[in-house]
């Protein structure tokens, strides 16, 4: 069982432009060989931020689609949130510690997935959760925008590079393992 | 002949931290496999903004070191800047292009090498002259810094992914083909 975070950056390592435009991504499409399909079938909870979360309401749900995960999804905000009908979204906030302990029960031995945001996964960083970063890196520079992980882990070992892929010919994935901190 | 910028980059995409220190870096050391041998050896030209030149004064020259390069060396600044004995320093500042034709001049059907800043890299870019981005991509994180590329190139075929590879099992290194804007 492992706590990742899994996701795309641009080059120079924004996850979102400032107004949270992902168009600079899905212009690419469902890539060839691409890693999701076996990432998501080990994943038994997930952890999301309120931005990531409205960002899925607004472009997702509201658009028509359905919530795209089994798996019961932690949504940590200060603010009361909207749920979606039939969706296992719980609301958590403050200190991530207990809520991890509670994902990791639900997952039974599966992994967690913290999706984003940056400052998100920097909290899971900080307190010693987190396993492994898993970035798809899009051909892309945004030059300003929402950062991958605003936390400065430059300790030599702190992230070991474990592999290196490219998928559809277009991003190049990097996998690190992270020592806790 | 292709223009190129090739250097190190953190996970995060920065270059260098806020105080321009390379500590991050430097701690990896000469790492086995790298792929520099191969790629001065073809660089006829190089280009670089002030506060570059200035760091390998303070870093390298100012501590008895030699400078580095036998290939002629444009410094890219609006101040005036001391030169070192025995070294193929040119100072120029303004437009890049005129400069660039000087540089593929003197390169003589090898490479020109846009070393950096980020802003200079941004400049070659802008002018329709930068043919090759090489990134080693460091297993760390700063936060905050010196960008890689302060341009936002989202147009989907502008960065093509030629490669992948891992340097030492600690640097990723991805090369892309920029396509002129």
């Amino acid at each position: 069982m492992k706590t990742q975070f899994y996701g795309a950056s641009s080059l120079d390592g924004f996850i979102a432009t400032p107004d949270h435009d992902l168009g600079w991504l899905l212009q690419f499409g469902e890539v060839e060989g691409s890693s999701y399909p076996a990432f998501i079938r080990d994943v038994g909870a997930l952890a999301m931020g309120s931005h990531t979360y409205e960002w899925m309401l607004k472009h997702a749900i509201d658009a028509g689609q359905p919530w795209p995960y089994a798996q019961p999804a932690w949504v940590f905000s200060s603010r009361t949130l909207r749920g979606i009908p039939g969706a296992d979204v719980r609301f958590a906030r403050g200190d991530v510690q207990p809520v991890h302990q509670a994902m990791v029960r639900a997952a039974a031995g599966r992994n967690v997935w913290v999706v984003g945001g940056g400052e998100l996964v920097g909290q899971f960083y900080d307190a010693g959760l987190l396993d492994e970063l898993i970035v798809q890196v899009a051909p892309v520079t945004l030059g300003t925008g929402a950062p991958l992980l605003p936390r400065r882990i430059k300790q030599p070992a702190a992230l070991r590079l474990q592999s290196v892929a490219t998928l559809g010919g277009i991003f190049a994935e990097l996998r690190y393992a992270v020592q806790r901190p």
